[in-house]
Parts: structure tokens; sequence; C-alpha cells
């Protein structure tokens, strides 16, 4: 996929009108703290002093990974299916977050292994049913990986709002996610683990185990798309694709967890602007995710010890969004409110 | 005031069927985190497994404060009434976050220095035009003291519904609030006093000599009720009236922040099982927060850098108790959707 630059939101002077808007609402300066970093963000993506927020969605990219074989999750790969139907069925947690707060939720077929016939809620982008094992050979070809990512682009091509929220479902993907972890950061591997769905301690150095020794088989991968390509999920290469092409189209990205975080280090690698578009909405109870978030010099809004995926997080973090768009539109100035201003002022 | 005891939530029976009833939805045990035990919580105070709120409601506590005839304020004291009418106005962060949330919004004069005349909106439990200055006298007497409790228990009789926010203005108070926590916890004042609105650190300094002076000189002020006469402020004492009755009804609190927790400081202090009807939303960037939430050993839900106070934290934060009731009543089980549960089961 050959994709346009994504262009950095610095833009000094609507940086300083931005200000300027949030210090004068009736408040202390900088009372209002990451609402207020939200909706400077959110302004300078729009490039606009009221930025507003319109047709939120939510994509939920589903796939299987041949890792599995490896026994590296504690669920079964049959449970990724299961979930697609939960969510079709709209009884998963995703669904409940998602109208609660009215958001649109999409779910697509990247890679699942599990034939669902034509479904009308389920959107087939099924490139196979699930990747190869990376323990054994890469997990796709470069083809396979780019036809992915080509797929992410077209998705985000039939949004009509400006904010997308990356969810996931897929067993054995932390796998995956922890793999291109370690290969993007240099991370060391025991750090980039965690339990995933409920792995125990044990598990755990299995997981650290398979994922050390597909390094050593895979040595050389080491560019973006490779290191995609060998160790991660279709699910994982449809969303890079589509967080490319939402960033090009100036929507506000909603980064989810450890999952989509993982696909976001290597569209970051790919095009790093595409940084100033993304909320971390939250920081993951998965153990990798924090330093995941610190390797990206990134803060997240919500730390509610979640790990579940699904976008779970990018739907309860967009009531926060709207409440910092909400307050930069809607509050009073001290001027127009006739509230003095500071003793010193 | 003589209140009735307030029960502790502790059900053993109660509790295990909501972790049963969380534990079967569709998602890993304990992957929701924080939701989970918001979800237990408010099943416990409502006493069933299927939770639900209703009518929420945040009550804007206002009073001025004596004490800012010492200099420890950055805004001057007419930004009280100011607010107020910024309040009336719907001009205010608390209206834009209670707005967005469908919160019920309610302000009432406990104690400020101005005039307003009869206003529609406005709930007048005006005590005084003000506390005295702690720093030379009692900033009430006992009698104004259970007066303005009083007035909190009446003002929640009124009420309806099942969630109540708190949150106040006044300008001063975070002094107050540090003097409260101070007494009540021992801690030493020098980490009680913050910023407030926006002092220097030379401002913090007096602020905390100001503080320092007025303990020695009201040194036999220790049991709750006098600490409050002594150092608080109507605002304070009508919040804390209203926590005592509302955790009487079985309510869900929702504590903003350091102003706020200063006055469930004393209402914990009068009773200890009032905590257990609390939902602590944020954790304040006024210094002082942080230090009061461990010595009550609770966890905020929300860490934003907030320091606005007007019951904005507990606006922002009733979208994640709904989240927390709604996957609850809403999602499927392993059961209803027949997804399988961990391999090892």
């Amino acid at each position: 996929m050959q994709s346009t630059n994504i262009i950095a939101i610095a833009n000094p002077a609507l940086e300083a009108e931005l200000a300027a808007a949030i210090n004068n609402k009736t408040k202390p300066p900088g009372s209002l703290g990451r609402l207020e970093h939200l909706a400077a963000q959110i302004g300078l993506i729009q490039q606009t002093t009221q930025p507003a927020l319109h047709e939120p969605a939510i994509i939920v990219f589903a796939g299987d990974h041949g890792v599995v074989a490896e026994g590296v999750s504690a669920f079964p790969q049959d449970v990724t299916w299961q979930m697609v139907e939960n969510f079709l069925a709209d009884g998963a947690a995703i669904n409940v977050f998602a109208r609660q707060n009215a958001i649109a939720l999409h779910v697509v077929d990247t890679g699942v292994n599990h034939d669902f016939g034509p479904r009308e809620k389920l959107l087939n982008m099924k490139i196979a049913g699930g990747t190869r094992n990376f323990a054994k050979e890469a997990a796709m070809t470069a083809e396979q990986c780019q036809a992915a990512m080509q797929n992410g682009a077209e998705l985000v091509a039939g949004l009509s709002g400006n904010v997308l929220g990356f969810g996931e479902m897929g067993i054995g993907n932390t796998t995956a996610a922890a793999a291109l972890m370690h290969k993007l950061t240099g991370i060391p591997v025991a750090d980039c683990v965690g339990a995933g769905t409920g792995l125990t301690t044990e598990g755990i150095r299995h997981k650290q185990a398979v994922i050390e020794a597909a390094v050593s088989l895979h040595a050389d991968a080491n560019e973006a798309a490779d290191v995609l390509a060998t160790f991660g999920g279709f699910e994982i290469a449809t969303m890079v694709g589509a967080m490319l092409a939402a960033a090009q189209r100036r929507m506000v990205l909603l980064i989810d967890g450890f999952i989509v975080s993982s696909a976001l280090l290597v569209a970051a690698r790919m095009q790093a602007n595409i940084l100033d578009y993304c909320v971390f909405s939250h920081q993951s109870d998965e153990s990798g995710h924090a330093r995941m978030l610190q390797a990206l010099q990134v803060k997240p809004v919500l730390q509610l010890d979640l790990r579940l995926g699904e976008g779970t997080g990018a739907a309860l973090v967009y009531p926060m969004l709207q409440a910092a768009v909400n307050f930069l539109n809607q509050m009073a100035t001290f001027a127009s409110a006739q509230v003095s201003g500071k003793s010193s002022d």
C-alpha cells in the first residue's frame, strides 16, 4: 500500500488561539488538566478553535493466529468466532459500551478460522482462515499483509464520522503483539509478555519462550512491514492500514489496549506523525502495555485496570473527548460571565 | 443533628451472587477491572444483583470564608458569588459536564458573602455572609455548624434519585480543607496545602503559615464536629450533613476533589460506614488530595489532573458508573452466548 504522508498537526498560530480560548474560560488556568490537552489536540487535528465530534465509530478487527498451536492462550481458538457471534448478537462488553455512548460499532472478519457464511452485520475482509504459526514460519506473506492493510484503508474510506476507535478480537493476539513490541522497541521479551486472557505464571513463561525462539528463527525481519508480516495477525495488519488512512483523513484515532497499541507501533514506524492524531484511551492491565506506552512517550487518559480488548477502552474514553470539546465550545469566558480574574492580574 | 447509623454494605451472600454474575459475563475474569468493583459496590449499596442508576443529581454547595482576609487565595472573594451567577447562567464547567451526562444540577447558597435576592434556580440555605476568619476565631459557632448540617440533610430529603454528586464553590476553601485534613489525619500542614486556584510557591508558604498559626490558636478543637466548626466552611458543613443523609438513604455518593473529600473526612469520623457508599471520582491535581485519599485508603477512578472543584470530577466519572451497571445488566453470559470458557476449565 502506497500511503500519502500524514501531516503533523503542529500549528503555532492555532495553538496560541486554542490556548487563549481555553484560558479565557471561567476556571483557573490549567484546572481542567487532561481535558485541556485533549481539547487543544482535537482542535489542532480539526484545524479549528471550535472542534466538533460527529458520527464516532469503533471497528472491531477479528482474526485468528496460527501461533495458538504452541499453547500460548488460556482460551481455545474457537472463542474468536464465538465472540464474533457475540458481537453480532449485541452481547459483548463493547456492544454495551458503544451503545451507551452512541458510537457506531462495526465488526470485520479479517481472518477468523471459521466460516460465518454471508452475514448482514459482519464485514468480510477475510484474507485466510487465520495466520500461519510464526513459531515455524512467517505468519503471513508480504502480499497477504499488503492486502490486509489495503482492506483497512478501504474500511476507513467507507466511514463518514471524524472519530475512529480501534478494537480487536483474536485468541493468541497478545502473543503476536508482544513479538511486535519486542521487535519494534527492543524491549526484552520478558517485559513484553503478560497473562493475556488469563495465563498462569508458568503459561506466561512458556509464551515468552515461544516468542524468543521465534525471534531467533526470524532474525532477518526488522523493517516494520516485514515485522508485521512475520509476527502480526490479519486483524493487526488491517488495523495498521486503517490507522494510517484515518490519520490521513485527519480523524481522531482512539487507541485501545495492548494489541491495538502494537498495531499503532507498526503504523508509527511507517509514519511517525500518526501519533499526533491518537488519543491513548487507557493503560491496560496487560503487563506489557505500560512499557509500550512509555516507549511511545504517551500518557493514557484512563487507568481502569481493563484487559479485555474489543475496543472497550476506546468506547469508555469517548465521554472524556466529548467533555473536552464541550467545555471549549460551551463554557462562558471571564468576560462574558463577568467573573474576576486572579487578584494578581 | 442526631443522625441514625449508616449501615455497612457488606453482605457475603450477595457479594458471592454479584461475583458469580460478573464472572459469568463473556469476558476473561477480572478483565473489566475497576468497572467490576464499581458494579459490585453499587449492587451491594442497592442490595441487588441488578443495580440501576436513576435521576442522578449534583449539588454545588457555595460559601465564603473569612480566612481569605489573610490573603490565602489567588482569586478575590467576589469570584464566589460571580461563579454562582455563572452556574445559574449555565456557563461553568459543571453546567457543561452535568448537561452532557444528563445529571440534574442544584446550586445552594450556604453562606456566600453576597445578596442574590430571591432567585428561582438558587437554593437559599444561607447561614451567614461567610464564615469568620479562623486565623482569629472559630469559623462558625457550634449552632451554625449544626444548622448547616441539618440543611444538608433537608436537601437530600428533597431528592428522588439514587446517585448524588458533591461539588463546591468558595474562594478560600482549599485553606479550610487543608486545615481539616491536618486536624483529622495528623498529616503535616505542609503536605496538606497546595496551590488552590493558582497560588505561587510563596503564596503556598504563606497559606501554610496561616494554617499552622490557626492550628496552634485552636489547639483544643479535636473532635470531628469541633474541628468542622472551627476550620470548616458553611458549604463544607452543609455537605457533611448531606453526605450522612445520602448514605443513610443508600444513595451512591460521588466524591469530587480536595474540598469535597475534606467534608467526607469529617463525615467518616462521625460514621465510618459512609465510605462504603462513596465512589472517589478522581484524584485532584491539588497537591494534598493524593495524600488525603491515601489516608482514607481509597483509590480514585479517574486521574485527569483536574483541580477545578464544582463537582466536575463527579460529573465526569458518571459514565463509568453507567458502564459498570450496564455491563452487569446487559452483557451476555458464557452460557447464553455459547462461548467456551478457559481451556483449563
